[in-house]
């Protein structure tokens, strides 16, 4: 299999709203990043949050085992600390082994579903 | 016509939901890869999925004719075995021809529509 | 202004809904091309669409004219004929400047709005 | 931190809904451009919008502070003038330290929520 994917990813769109509608956990409102490594080596990710008014925080660590798929949501992150909601942030995700990131977001303050995606900014 | 695209793409995001609401079958939940293939030779694609917690499975085989688009449904893959559903993968995508990938999904869980859709990436 | 852009982009999504609720025309379902053309030269555009079991048809042509935009809705092309309904297309866009392109769809065959947006591929 | 983006985006998308609904302010229509500025420098960044049939508009100045995101709605941008509601625009978005885009539309135009989002185009 090809190795594929980049080790500097950013995605500049980020909030988590405070409410939800419909069943848990499937509905929750959430933010997710998608990553994929499909090289042959675990992969060591570092994410960093950026906010509007205060300095970054990270590094959160997480790893992407060789050929597999990671769907983080942002909700669930803990270590530095809680991603706030109702709160725009941005990240930035450094990975040691070439992965593939994107981004979704699954709105459901309302009842209406609200539910985008887009392929992460790489360089 | 000029010839356009790559021959090797991921889609990092992937879920089909195993309920729908709506008519059948413009509205079931789908994943989609919208594929382009503007070229005069017919392109024989592989697609390999990866999963969170299992190994990948595939390839998936496909040809999308010269100067033809093939709008393929996830839900319709079936060798060498059916997409589990409510379950997280990604997907790998190589052609031996230049193709432009795009990746589209319905979800129609709730009565309300989701859809998303984001160009692939490729390198 | 600097110039932005490229001369080739491809779209390999595309559907138009043969049904659509809500007010007319904002809520008709619609597939859009929005074009930027950021320079200083009026930029000869040729769009050709391709299906899945018939030749491509085209060019249809149009003019963005210099340091305008323009959001071309797929439903008004009417020469050398109309867009299918309920009908899997593609679709390539050549200019004879750079310009940038990025495609939408409103889909509002349910009460409910479906709403998508990616930038296109170009090389 | 590595430094990440680019000094040169475009949105060729852009269109802001005259009517709302929904609780205000999170639910007005909106579109809005994210931008991480991930460097060690603050980023002076001009916006120009451009427009079907006259000419373009800008250009509107804004910082985006060193180790800071903001999610800018042009909903809120008043100098040199309000972007016209019910009107298709584009933008360009020029920076002198390199940044990361993003583009979002929350239309709430009808109950149910359309939402979108994209990377910008760069160059």
């Amino acid at each position: 299999m090809p190795a594929i994917g980049r080790r500097l990813w950013a995605i500049a769109e980020g909030y988590i709203p405070g409410e939800s509608t419909g069943p848990e956990p499937a509905m929750t409102s959430h933010e997710t990043i998608c990553m994929l490594n499909a090289g042959e080596t675990d992969a060591q990710v570092r994410i960093t949050l950026y906010f509007t008014d205060r300095d970054p925080v990270g590094p959160y660590r997480v790893t992407v085992p060789a050929k597999r798929t990671m769907h983080l949501r942002f909700n669930e992150l803990q270590d530095p600390e809680p991603v706030p909601r109702d709160t725009d942030y941005a990240s930035l995700i450094e990975s040691d082994q070439p992965i593939v990131c994107q981004h979704t977001r699954l709105d459901s303050r309302q009842a209406e579903l609200g539910l985008i995606t887009t392929i992460a900014y790489s360089e």
